[in-house]
C-alpha cells in the first residue's frame, strides 16, 4: 500500500497491528523495483506526481493496483476509462467535508442577508448604524440545492433548523430527508421561479460542466443569491460576472473556480456582492483522523475479500 | 386604545370590524381630554414621548390604563413598581425576534470560524489564499447559552443541526428542547471550562446587570468567542475590551451596548476580532405583521374578560 498522504504514527501502528501482511510505503520509498507491488493508493490527489504515478501504474502490465482511495469527494479528474479497463476500484472522501461545506454556505448567506458586510465597513469607520432595509431573514425563504448528496443533505438539515423551505435537484429526483421536494434534472425550471438562494454542490460530469451558464442565469426572475461549493467548471464565470452586473443575481459566493487559483486578471475580483474563498469551504480540522476513519472499514473488508463497503465511485457516473 | 406604532390600513380595518366598541387613537390624536380614556397602549417603547406619557398616565388617578404591549422582548426599561401598583398588565414582543437573532448569532460565529474575515480582506487585495489554520469547524464544539428563552431555544435548535453540543444557564435550570444540559445560574462555572462559544440573551435585571465582568472573563480558560445579543448593560464593556486584548476571548460580537449608540470614543471600535452591529440582530422583515399577530390573540381575550393569553411579563422577575 502506498500512502500518498502521511499517516500519523498511531495510524501506522494500527495498520501494522491489524494487518501485519500489509507493507506501507511512502512516496519517498518508491523505486522501480517496488512500483508494481502497490495494490492500494491511500490519499490520492491530482498532483503532478500523483498523475504521473497513476498513469505509469495503469500502463504497466505488471502493476498490482486494485484500489485508489482519493483525498477528495469529487473525482472528476480521474482517468476513468483506464481505471475501468484495469478493474481498479475507486473510493472517494465523500461525507468528510459535508459539515464544513454546509457551514460555509450559511456563513456566506448570513454575511449578506444579515448585513454583516455593512457592519464590517461601519466598524472600520467607527460608525454606529447600518441600512436596516438591507437586512433579510432566512426563515420562510426558499433554498434550491443542486446536488442533494452528503453535503446537500447537511445544508438542507441546517436550512430546516432556520425554518427555510428546501428544494433539491438530482439526477434521479429521489426524495431525501429535510428536503420539501426534490425534482429530477429535467424538471427543475419551475423551481427557479421560487428560489431565493441557489447552491451548487453537484459532481463535475459532462452534464454538469458549464451547467450554470448565461441561459441558466437568464431564466432567473427572483434575484437569488448564488453559491458554488461544487466544482469550478460547473459555472461559466463570464456569465456569472454578467448576472452580478445586470442584477439577475443579488449576490454570489464562490469557493471553486476554473481554473484554480482564480486568475488575477479575472473580472470577478471587482464584482461587488461577491464573496470569494479559495477552495476552503471543505476544510476540516483533524482531517487526517476523519479521512483515516473513512478508509479503515474499507481496508478491513478489502483485506478479507477484495471488496469495499462504502464510498465506492461509479465508474460510469464518475461520482 | 393608543397605537404608538402605526397600524397598517388592513390591521386597522380588522380591529374596527372585530371590535367596533374599540376606539383607536394615534399619538397625534392625543389631548388632555382623551388621555385618561386610554386603556391599552400598543407598540410601547422607551422614547422620550413614550416615557413622558406613561409617567403621566401612571400618575393620574383618572387613568383607565390596564395593559401595555411593548414593542421589544426585553422590558427592563419599564417603571415596574408604578405599573404594579396600578395593576397594569404588560406584554412583550418575545418570540418575534427569535429567528432573526439566532441568524445573527450564527452569522457572527461563521464569519470568524470559517475565516470569512480573511476572505473579505484577501478579495480586496485580489489575493487568492487564506490562512487555513484559522478555519474552525462548528461541529463538535460546545455552545453555552445564557438565557434559554425563545431566542436561546432557536439558537440551540440551529446549533444541533450544526452538530454542536448545547449547554444553557437559566434561573430555574429547567430542561428545554435542543439543550444537552441546562444548569441554574448558581452552578454554571463548571460549564465555562467547556465553552467554545458563549452567547448572552438574558433579560436585563439587577442580577444580570454587569454579569459579564472582569471576574467572569477571568474564569475563562478556553479562549471562547463571546456574543452579546441580550442587553448592553449585562456586559462590562471595559472588561470585555480587556478580555479581547489579553486573549481571554478569541473574538466577540456585540449587538447591544451601554449606552446606545456606542460612543465614538469607545476603545471597542479599535478591537480586532470584534464585530459590532447596531442593535440590529432582532431586525425582522414584515415586523408589523408579526407584531400584530402577537397582539391580536391577547386583544381578543382582553375584550372578553380583561385577561391575556400570551407574552405576559412577570412584574417581579421583570421578564
Amino acid at each position: 500500500m502506498l500512502a500518498m498522504r502521511d499517516l500519523k504514527p498511531a495510524q501506522l501502528t494500527q495498520l501494522q497491528t491489524s494487518f501485519p501482511e500489509l507493507t506501507v510505503l511512502t512516496m519517498a520509498d518508491l523505486s522501480e523495483t517496488n512500483l508494481n507491488d502497490i495494490n492500494i493508493i491511500y490519499g490520492y490527489y491530482q498532483t503532478t506526481a500523483g498523475k504521473t504515478l497513476l498513469s505509469q501504474l495503469l500502463a504497466s502490465s505488471h502493476s498490482q493496483l486494485q484500489w485508489v482511495q482519493t483525498i477528495s469527494a469529487g473525482v472528476d479528474y480521474l482517468p476513468f476509462k483506464a481505471l475501468n479497463d484495469r478493474h481498479v476500484l475507486v473510493t472517494n472522501a465523500s461525507g468528510i467535508h459535508a459539515q464544513s461545506i454546509a457551514q460555509n454556505v450559511f456563513g456566506y448567506l448570513l454575511y449578506f442577508e444579515r448585513a454583516l458586510d455593512q457592519a464590517v465597513v461601519a466598524k472600520s469607520q467607527k460608525h454606529y448604524g447600518i441600512d436596516t432595509d438591507k437586512i433579510v431573514n432566512l426563515d420562510d425563504k426558499n433554498l434550491l440545492i443542486f446536488g442533494p448528496g452528503h453535503v446537500g443533505q447537511q445544508i438542507a438539515k441546517v436550512a430546516k433548523a432556520f425554518n427555510m423551505t428546501v428544494y433539491g435537484v438530482s439526477h434521479s429526483g429521489q426524495a431525501k430527508a429535510d428536503f420539501d421536494e426534490i425534482v429530477d434534472d429535467r424538471h427543475y425550471e419551475a423551481l427557479l421561479a421560487k428560489a431565493d438562494y441557489i447552491v451548487n454542490i453537484m459532481p463535475l460530469t459532462t452534464e454538469t460542466n458549464k451547467f450554470f451558464n448565461r441561459a441558466f442565469f437568464d431564466k432567473l426572475t427572483t434575484q437569488p443569491i448564488f453559491i458554488n461549493v461544487g466544482r469550478g467548471p460547473s459555472v461559466d464565470e463570464a456569465a456569472l460576472h454578467g448576472a452580478l452586473t445586470t442584477g439577475q443575481l443579488k449576490a454570489a459566493a464562490l469557493d471553486v473556480f476554473d481554473p484554480e487559483p482564480l486568475a488575477a486578471t479575472s473580472p470577478l475580483w471587482d464584482d461587488a456582492n461577491l464573496m470569494i474563498t479559495p477552495h476552503t469551504s471543505g476544510y476540516v480540522q483533524h482531517f487526517s483522523h476523519a479521512y483515516f476513519n473513512v478508509f479503515l472499514p474499507n481496508l478491513t473488508q478489502f483485506m478479507q475479500d477484495g471488496t469495499l463497503v462504502q464510498n465506492l465511485v461509479d465508474m460510469h457516473k464518475h461520482y
